[in-house]
């Protein structure tokens, strides 16, 4: 392993968005941004059951703003959906008919704030357990060097974002394209290894479960927590969260 | 472990000087600052070998000043020592006679910039396996909420600092006045108890271990990750760190 690694696509992970100035290299990248209770999960949710657009932003007023617009408009603080927003970031909120064709406008506490923050490079794109194949095989499709931006909690490294950026860490480094892994790296996908058998139980004792299970919010860290239900990559242009449209999207 | 973990001493590992702003609550509290690779372990060697006290600093203009008043100086840049200073920061540069009685003015790329950003806690104590035991007695006989922070490199996450802090929090954890642990610690237990069996194999990929040995510093590396070969523990006051007169150092 004292050989130099060559051409190969640097997999660094980047624990807080507090961080991101300190992987970010130049633009030329991919960034993954992870969030996975439950904001990058909502968001996957919602391209599936067919929203249209995101519009992520940072503050409520920027949210009320594109609400008076006509945008759809979600919020959530400290977990729980803001009062006058139609919707807030539990998966559960988008599956419904009524987001479809629609523009939603969204602000959490951790997730939109990573995506402003990662928005400089050329490629962002948004991940969690409901869509990581098809994650992975946009990473590959890509190419680039790849940062994989855990949202965290008010900056602070978290366990569920760590473990998902492992999980990607794990399937990408199969790819021999792929291969320099930053020790923030190495160290999430031993955790993701460890705790793959049972994602549930090894969370029981993280922070935010017991910050969700507080607010009875099991079955989303449950919903979550699932693998492969959806296969559309929502991803960055002109500040807006979109699909290709010949996505298929499952279920 | 959904009850309140009442008014235990919380335990968090900070991965970065960039995140210490996200951990830090208020000034009643223990930090250790963890930079394995090489700094504190120096630091801890410094004194076991009689250096009466060490000022840690961030630019080189600053220990040339220092220099220039008769301090002992050294400076460490990438790995190496800064020409024109008489020690940079490997611990056998410490090992050494003319090192007694001295007052030397430090500055690393990581460790000093560390120490700096928490140096208004109450208590900030250095931190290396060399003294481990020591440390975490140090942190009961404080009895206060405790932030190890890693120094890093550039900011960013590192291998040998977490496992040092997963070192500790394993140790601590025992003491039921402490409990409360934040994702981060949990997740630095776990890669510690991982790898405790083999520290130096465990850190054959990491970033840092590779960097030193292109420097040929695997002997700096093998003395860093010996435990408990002293039993000093530095720590600040007033700008200045400092370690008990009556403790005895070993060896």
């Amino acid at each position: 392993m004292e050989e130099s690694s060559g051409n190969k696509r640097k997999i660094e992970v980047c624990h807080s968005p507090a961080l991101f100035e300190a992987y970010y290299d130049n633009s030329d990248c991919t960034v993954v941004v992870i969030d996975i209770f439950r904001a990058t999960s909502a968001m996957v949710t919602a391209f599936a059951n067919g929203v249209n657009s995101i519009i992520p932003v940072e503050t409520l007023d920027e949210a009320r703003d594109y609400q008076s617009k006509g945008f759809l408009a979600a919020a959530e603080r400290k977990g729980e959906q803001v009062e006058g927003f139609e919707l807030g970031n539990s998966p559960f909120h988008y599956q419904n008919e009524r987001v479809k064709g629609k523009d939603v406008v969204l602000t959490t506490t951790n997730g939109t704030k990573a995506i402003k923050i990662a928005e400089r490079a050329n490629h962002l794109i948004i991940g969690s357990f409901l869509n990581i194949t098809a994650v992975v095989k946009q990473i590959e499709k890509l190419d680039k060097d790849l940062i994989l931006l855990c949202a965290g909690w008010r900056d602070r490294y978290n366990l569920e974002d760590t473990l998902f950026a492992g999980a990607v860490v794990s399937a990408i480094e199969k790819n021999l394209r792929f291969g320099e892994l930053s020790d923030s790296a190495i160290s999430s996908r031993e955790m993701y290894e460890n705790a793959e058998g049972d994602l549930y139980k090894y969370l029981e004792n993280s922070s935010h479960r017991r910050r969700l299970s507080r607010l009875n919010l099991e079955e989303d860290i449950i919903f979550c927590l699932q693998h492969d239900i959806y296969d559309n990559v929502p991803y960055l242009e002109d500040g807006r969260l979109i699909v290709e449209p010949i996505g298929i999207a499952a279920e």
